[in-house]
Order: structure tokens, then sequence, then C-alpha cells
């Protein structure tokens, strides 16, 4: 749960990190950078704040800014009724992601869940990515991110995004934020 | 037909042009840039440096680079076969770019045709994207789009991309810059 003064306050900080990026962003698009905490209350530890630039029926494009070590939680795109789940392509533009997918735990990885989750992250392979670098994501793998010592900005490209759609591994995971006024 | 020497030439102002915008890119992608002449032979009038971040069985993503009053010339994504042609939204990151579309003709437009080309331009509805503003096209649309007096850095989003699918209103036009070793 979030006050409307925290979800502001953190659309500021996002805006801080899409600038750092040189990104261009609209006064409009400011007003709308979701801040998404996954209704754990733990915003700079389990959260994201995310510009969607274009989601119509068939394309989806956003702008995602991390801050320091915020991880975004274990998550996948299953594929439903035959329709193949999410496929997304990660491009780091500013700081560092480290992205786990499924196969050989990576030794002397560089993040690690954040404190007291550990229970509900479950794979260990790592991808680095740094600024120019990206990584394409199959439907229903499983992943989980966190940025880097300086955050990170990242745009995404992928299929639709249905987010009510998205499995989590941590069952008190709540893909949208509540926000009390 | 561009000899290698112009290519290189070509792909390092397309590098400039993406510096200018504060775009990473990496060396491995730095030898990708596509440059684009159209077949015409004329790639500071009808020409585009692009970069093709990803285009899987679903989904496009690429970074336009255009010099000044550079054009991409009059072309549509059809439908085939009842599958929908490319749907694409152009997201301008720096400079400015003008694009047209059907519809009401704008009074005093900001770009004209490349000289001696106009009879292959049909379409003259004026939408204009500075910085951090976009446009989604649907399939089917006609549309030519230039840049302006400092050149542009444009953003794609879109479904798969099959140039060779492509539709030209001028017929000298070859989708594919043919290259003399």
């Amino acid at each position: 749960m979030l006050t409307r003064e925290e979800v502001q306050h953190r659309q500021q900080q996002s805006l801080a990190l899409y600038r750092q990026a040189g990104l261009a962003i609209t006064p409009e698009e400011q007003q709308r950078i979701e801040i998404a905490d996954f209704g754990l209350g733990q915003f700079e530890q389990t959260g994201l704040g995310v510009l969607i630039y274009v989601n119509t029926q068939r394309v989806c494009a956003k702008e995602i800014a991390m801050l320091p070590r915020q991880t975004c939680p274990e998550h996948w795109h299953p594929t439903i009724d035959g329709r193949p789940g999410k496929e997304e392509t990660f491009r780091c533009r500013w700081g560092e992601v480290y992205i786990y997918i499924p196969g050989e735990a990576t030794p002397a990885r560089r993040a690690n869940p954040p404190a007291g989750r550990a229970a509900t992250y479950t794979v260990w392979h790592e991808i680095v990515l740094r600024p120019g670098e990206q990584y394409t994501l199959s439907p229903d793998t499983r992943h989980w991110f966190q940025a880097g010592d300086q955050g990170a900005v990242v745009s995404e490209f992928s299929t639709t995004s249905t987010d009510e759609a998205d499995r989590f591994e941590d069952p008190e995971i709540a893909r949208f934020t509540r926000i009390k006024d």
C-alpha cells in the first residue's frame, strides 16, 4: 500500500533515472509512470518504475527504472489456452542489470534476492547486461532481475503486456500496487 | 549501389546521431547498422540508418538514424492472406521528425518530398514528433517521413519486420541496398 505522496516521490526518482540515461520523457508521461511495489510494501527492495510507451493487441514497449539493488521478483509469462505467453527483450540503457533464468547456477553471482524472501526465488543462472547489451526471454521462462549499485534503466520490447496473467513464485505478491487515498 | 567505403562512412554518421541522442550501442552493433538507400543511390535525400535490436516471429525493435532533411519514402505494410500487416510506433528520441499519413493535407507543411520524386508521394497529413513524442501507425497505412534540419533519431517498436513485403509508391525503389565490392 502506497500513499499518493509516496507514488509521486517514486515517480520523481524514476524520472531522475530516465534523465540520467538521457531519455526524453514528456510531462504527460511523467505523470503516468507506474510505481509497482508488487504488493509487498518494500518498494526499495522489490519494485519497479514502469513507463509504458505503447501496449496494443500485438506489441508492447516500456522503459523500466530501477533504484540501486532494486529487484523485480521471480515470475513468468505463461502460455494460456495455446496462446504463447509474453516474449520479452530487455535492453540495458544505463547502469547495470543482472537477470536470473533457469540453467546452471552461476558461481559468485552478482545479486541476491531481497532479505527474507530467498525462499521465493528458484533460478540462479546469471546474465549480466551493461549499457547497449540485451537479452531475449522466451515465454514460460522463470526470471528475476536486480539493478547494480547505481540502479539501472532497461528498455523492454515485447508482445502484448498482460500483467494480470503473470505468475509469481512468491505467494504474497500482488502485481497491482494499491494506493491509499 | 553503394561501395563498402560509403557504407562505413554512413554507419559512422548514424553512430554519431545515436551518440547525440545519448544511446549506448555496442561495437558489434555498430558494424551491422543497415545503410538503406532504397536503391535510388541518393542516400542523403532518400535513406535511413537502421539498427535492428530484435526481430523475432512476433516483435521487432529498431533505432533509426536520419541525416538532416533525409526522407524515408512513401510506403505501407500490407495485410497478406489475412495476416495483418506490420503495426509500428515511432518514438522521437532526438531531433525532429515529420510523418505524413492519409487525411486532410496540412497547410504550410514542414517537409517536401525529395527533389524530382514528388510524383511518387500521395499523402500530406502531417504529424510532428519532437523528443519524447510518438505515433502509432495501423497496418496498410501509407506513410513517409522526413527529419528536421538537425536530423533525428527515432525508435521503432513494431510487429515482425518483413521489409520484403513493403509496398512503395515509387516504382524505382528497391528496399534492399546493393553494395559494390
